[in-house]
């Protein structure tokens, strides 16, 4: 939860005479998003979201996370949608720092995803992958495989802080993944961050995604893999395999995987989970000083690595 | 800011399915209420604050609290009408913890409210004190002048420590002020905590009042002079005559004040500044231990303080 800017009354009406959007009505800090402030803002023209961008994310990247959503908005791809001030642009300033507003969107995202749910996930993010497929634009992905050796080397004395002899497991690890890295799979524009909390639904269905400041450039069935690691494993640690089924098949019924990619999607989700148990073993080694965050803790995905380095099968079948 | 209860998908539509609302479409936590964690809840019905009460409210004097709210509805004062479950009751349970809904109120809270929007903040209250004129209920205020000794008793070093001298100089504002007190003032049903935080404009009018949980019985026009306090002193530290006189001519627009109460005026606000101080120390003294909250300024309130003790004039004459 997070609100780190206290935005006057002034700043929110110098800021909100550069829309067509009317007087405002209603403004109220929303307890989500760990990189960002947002706030509900009603208008009289509807409702929307102001994001305030921190610190933590690179303002150089908010131009193509903000022209990505509206790309996808454009598609039709329920996403929030970013609004133009009067000059047509999406990002603007307010307090000193990058902002932007976006549209409101409805719906509740699942704390405990059933097998069903999966379903719909994996429908979404195929959705996801089709709407974007002719985004021109390109973002490296910083958190991929290419730059996990480098993240770890700083944290070898964290890892063993959190598990006597982690940190040789990971360096094994990650000379596996490095070494057998596919690099031959359809790519695109992926999400980077499908997680429960950035899907909602409307009743039982796929209702919208949000928080797209992870979005990059990368391999498809990546995103698929980091989505299976968030979705599918229950809370004592097992993977669910049934679950896994369900968003696969969700996933191909618009977007059906080649051979290549079902073969890769194992090696795939392991590096997936090596990739966010980096930044939450960073988060944890350096805890943020406001604190008004707690890290995640690192070792829900090293027990998520443990689980594809034993060889889980993602289909049900070895 | 504050959400300190994470509710669940199960734990959410268990709640709901005791009102007649319809199913849920959106639900975020908000950054507001200091003692309660507070969520827009939308549902097929429309939309909803759900609050969920936290230790530092008494539970026993919710359904006092939640009667003044459907009251002041009913009465046309517009304030966030509590929700009544099919069970007829708005008091309830999520999460283990006492909870009620009630309607969302648009409107916008001034950060830096001018002369002109003290006058309408002013009315806002006449119109409260109206309203709530035969709410049947009665609620000791905890806070009020008859335990002011009490509550500084333990707080004499946390006094000196924040400014040495300054133990003395409140014990002789406490026997000034007990000794003064006056006690033949008319009495009803007050909000006691009228800040520009708890009030909500529509461009330039008054357009709600939330945060009951503080309301009490005592005088009507301490409930003045406590909001006196809230909206008239500019940051640095001196009493905006003009602010005050429009406040109190746009109360009197509507309940003019006795001339006891005229009188009694700045005894009252001498006291209100004290109650302010005497909890925001008593929290500068013994701060939360979650830390999710800065205490406010307990210096803040000791400059009012000072400001009554010299004999301000609240009307623009002595």
């Amino acid at each position: 939860m997070a609100v780190y800017t206290h935005i006057t009354d002034e700043a929110l009406e110098d800021f909100l005479a550069q829309y067509d959007l009317g007087r405002p009505l209603a403004f109220k800090g929303i307890a989500e998003g760990v990189s960002n402030s947002n706030y509900l803002l009603e208008t009289e023209k509807g409702r929307f979201i102001l994001t305030v961008y921190e610190a933590r994310v690179d303002a150089g990247d908010l131009p193509y996370f903000l022209g990505l959503m509206r790309w996808l908005a454009d598609k039709g791809f329920p996403s929030a949608a970013p609004a133009m001030g009067r000059d047509g642009a999406a990002l603007r300033e307010i307090c000193g720092k990058p902002a932007a507003l976006s549209t409101f969107l409805s719906g509740m995202s699942a704390a405990r995803p059933d097998a069903a749910l999966c379903r719909e996930a994996g429908r979404g993010l195929a959705w996801l992958h089709e709407a974007a497929g002719d985004f021109p634009h390109k973002r490296h992905n910083d958190l991929g495989h290419d730059n996990w050796m480098q993240m770890f080397a700083p944290l070898e004395t964290a890892a063993e802080r959190l598990k006597p002899g982690l940190a040789a497991t990971i360096r094994g690890d990650l000379e596996h993944l490095t070494s057998d890295w596919p690099s031959d799979l359809p790519e695109g524009t992926i999400h980077a961050d499908f997680f429960p909390d950035n899907v909602f639904f409307r009743g039982r269905e796929f209702a919208a995604a949000i928080d797209f400041y992870f979005a990059c450039t990368d391999a498809l069935a990546y995103d698929v893999a980091v989505t299976l690691n968030a979705w599918c494993f229950e809370a004592e640690g097992s993977f669910n395999v049934t679950k896994a089924q369900a968003l696969i098949g969700g996933y191909e019924e618009r977007r059906p995987l080649s051979e290549a990619e079902r073969t890769a999607l194992p090696l795939l989700a392991h590096g997936a989970a090596m990739r966010f148990f980096l930044t939450r073993l960073q988060d944890w080694a350096n805890p943020a000083k406001d604190a008004l965050i707690t890290p995640k803790d690192p070792l829900e995905y090293e027990r998520k690595l443990a689980v594809h380095r034993a060889g889980v099968s993602l289909f049900g079948f070895s």
